[in-house]
């Protein structure tokens, strides 16, 4: 298996409404993807998107940008994996370029929530005949979760007031996040109720917003630029798909075993990870994941918040450039924002949001109520070597 | 890059409104297919699927599947290539196993098209903005096609009837075809016009489906079963995606480029094909189709039908197993199905559709109005080694 590299990043802002269209915010990042590595040219093409089958009415994305570009004839395949979708569109870039497939392969992701009401368009993400008939959406899912986490660990409910905290002090100083408001914890506590007992601060917003990379075979990679990033580790694991069907649903067991199949992968440890972007969706989904990877005890993640663990200055570092919270989640583009993010962070260009020599980066991307989840773990290329 | 053989299928019968749910019909496919290379634990799970967003309000498909069977922990994606998308499936099943991430992958793919109108679902695999806006549909893109072939080859309609002839033949000794009544020429062109000059015969039919395979390292699969057969290449190309943009619409450039990079990789010509499974989703696809692999010059693929090529007996059967027109076109699942066809073609499992010794088969398959094409090539194991 050939070794694979980022050998070039394109983000656009994430807002509220683009101006855009889905096809000229996503061929837009593509572009500047490939600006970023210096060429012209790809091999394949892989689109993460999961709405614009109802909400533009579109099912055929991955052509529709490689079309939109001119890259007439290049590879292009849409894949999804719910809400961890563009995770999914970088897993197959990365398969494509490892198997030898494709030398230049794109990674891009792009979703536009504002055409039309997305919430009901989301919850498809869970079970269609056993959850969603229940009145069950995302959002009252991961308020179930968050009610017995508190229930369970004897917590209240401030101590997961820090992740949003961190995220919107991070997304302050990030001219691509959707949000440049800094709140404290007393305006996340007395923010409005959305579903008991999950407050406004704890939900990532619905917006538009486009992101790609570029992989390359790392052999090659210095070639094409002097700042790649080593894609150390890719993998996915699945839970039971229904919340209710699980031994435990606060164990989190599909972040768990695919974190452990990325450590294996990767040749490391938690230890080792020196910043994680987290799928902060919900606050308690941060909490969840922080415990299922290895960073915390069961029960004891809110700590890394609470603590301060998780800001810039803090031992591991979560949401650096404002997380789904405070950046902003469009769906299939997120996990190629954190993509990038990371690699502006390895690579030393995060801005006023720089950490102090990152080496080892970890992300990961959750599908529905965590019934899908991927990892991927990211070196500066100096270091992997 | 690791050689890929598969050493299993599972098939259901299509038919017209299945009493089965979606989740039903795809585990029960994977089972069957896990059980065909007695297997019990599979990697990775890649599912095919186009319309259940719509249809079925389910975006969660592989996870669903993998659910479904209590395959719990697998990794699990869905991908998508439109019309295509079962082919997309085995792709990624592909990737997987050749770049070493799994080492036993499932592609499936299924399709429940009968739990509401569809048509208008499958208009979405074209342009959005562009075509759908002013009443174009999968048939009258294929109609339009159609009548410019006509014009410009002054050829009349009767020439593509063997098409439906021919499938409707191999489809009545298929146990598993939705269609088992045969058609003669004058069946064909007096059929109802459906949008002229398509007839009813012409397109393929909506329907309830759902298949797998298995793939292995080649050097494993020997291991597993004595009747594996070997994937020699694996290909997309796309094309732009708005019919109407493309220098000549006839000319099928994906499925040419496709083919060609199909045969680069297996290191073989058009020649070297026994037999080919071709997208026969309306008559004039395949027409076009056979002209693009090389199998006929511009303009006279119909001669491969009218003088009767295309037939078992012929010099390169098609739709051995009946085809998207008479086994049926259960879109996320059509790939796969032929994929299984040709498994049991080169295996000696046909029944009483097995060709005399096939040792060679390609695979293309058509999303949308050909935008996006995918093609493989399979030969069985001893003859590959």
């Amino acid at each position: 298996m050939r070794q694979v590299s980022i050998v070039g990043i394109g983000q656009i802002p994430v807002e509220k409404e683009s101006s855009l269209s889905l096809r000229q915010m996503g061929a837009g990042v593509v572009r500047l993807a490939m600006e970023d590595a210096g060429i012209e040219q790809v091999d394949a093409l892989f689109a993460g998107n999961m709405l614009a089958d109802e909400l533009q009415g579109q099912k055929h994305i991955a052509t529709l940008i490689a079309s939109e570009l001119g890259l007439v004839g290049v590879e292009a395949l849409q894949v999804r994996a719910a809400t961890a979708t563009g995770a999914a569109s970088l897993r197959m870039a990365y398969f494509a370029v490892a198997s030898g497939q494709a030398d230049l392969a794109v990674a891009m992701g792009v979703e536009k929530m504002s055409s039309a009401p997305a919430t009901g368009v989301l919850a498809k993400a869970l079970d269609a005949e056993r959850e969603i008939p229940t009145g069950a959406t995302l959002i009252s899912q991961n308020a179930h979760l968050m009610q017995m986490y508190m229930d369970r660990y004897g917590v209240d409910y401030s101590v997961f007031a820090n992740f949003a905290v961190n995220a919107h002090r991070n997304a302050c100083t990030n001219p691509l996040a959707l949000f440049h408001k800094e709140v404290t914890p007393d305006v996340v506590l007395k923010s409005r109720l959305i579903n008991p007992p999950l407050r406004l601060f704890d939900c990532s917003p619905i917006c538009d917003g486009a992101a790609a990379v570029v992989l390359a075979p790392t052999d090659q990679a210095r070639a094409l630029t002097d700042h790649s990033v080593r894609v150390l580790a890719s993998s996915v694991a699945t839970d039971w798909l229904v919340v209710d069907d699980r031994p435990d649903p606060l164990a989190l067991e599909a972040g768990r075993r695919s974190a452990q199949v990325a450590y294996r992968r990767a040749g490391i440890g938690p230890e080792a990870i020196d910043f994680f972007e987290v799928h902060d969706a919900f606050s308690i989904m941060a909490c969840l994941i922080l415990e299922a990877c290895g960073f915390a005890q069961r029960g004891e993640g809110w700590r890394l918040a609470a603590e301060g663990a998780i800001f810039r200055e803090g031992a591991l570092p979560i949401s650096t450039m404002g997380g789904l919270k405070a950046r902003g989640h469009p769906i299939g583009a997120t996990a190629l924002y954190q993509t990038c993010e990371i690699v502006q962070q390895l690579t030393g260009r995060a801005g006023a949001n720089q950490l102090p020599d990152p080496r080892i980066a970890m992300l990961q991307s959750v599908g529905g109520a965590a019934a899908t989840v991927l990892t991927h773990i990211f070196a500066r290329d100096d270091e992997a070597r």
